[in-house]
């Protein structure tokens, strides 16, 4: 493989010891973790634009938190609905979508 | 909070499901999350460069995986042992460790 060109980062509260018992965990961050997998792949930028879910971002009550790099952009309180603007927009487009951001 | 200037991921093998069954965490992974944190703490700027778990990274076959970013250096098999030398020369000095990195 290549390096990714982009790489999203989703809490998903994995703790180092296996638990999942945080914010983000609890607000459905699993199921937007596979949600934006699938959308990459429908697109076919899988290759180019990597997924990875994390352990804990810090800043709980704004989860689920997304960081998106190299840009280091943070967004927060991202659902599944919010994951097709943030490709279409951010990912594909390059202008990231100001309304999640958490840093302005 | 403010973002981080430097994002340290370390590749724990956290599956989405709870589970920590890959070949990072295999070799040690959680230790080296532990010790780069400690690291940073000591060196009094953990308030810059943050650590973070992550799910897997792919390329397993050169765990540990470590990420930084924004830069998006990749290294491998990365031990306890060279966790000051990637502080000293890339974090705190601005030079990549080479003989780490999987992709040059």
């Amino acid at each position: 493989m290549d390096k990714p060109k982009k790489h999203i980062f989703v809490c998903s509260s994995s703790r180092i010891n296996g638990q999942q018992k945080g914010f983000c965990h609890s607000k459905d961050s699993v199921n937007l973790v596979e949600t934006f997998m699938e959308e990459l792949m429908d697109r076919g930028i899988s290759g180019e634009v990597m997924v990875t879910n994390t352990g804990c971002l810090a800043i709980c009550e704004k989860g689920p938190i997304v960081i998106v790099y190299p840009e280091n952009i943070w967004y927060g309180n991202v659902s599944d609905d919010d994951v097709e603007e943030i490709l279409d927009e951010h990912i594909e487009g390059g202008k990231p979508v100001e309304r999640l951001m958490i840093f302005k």
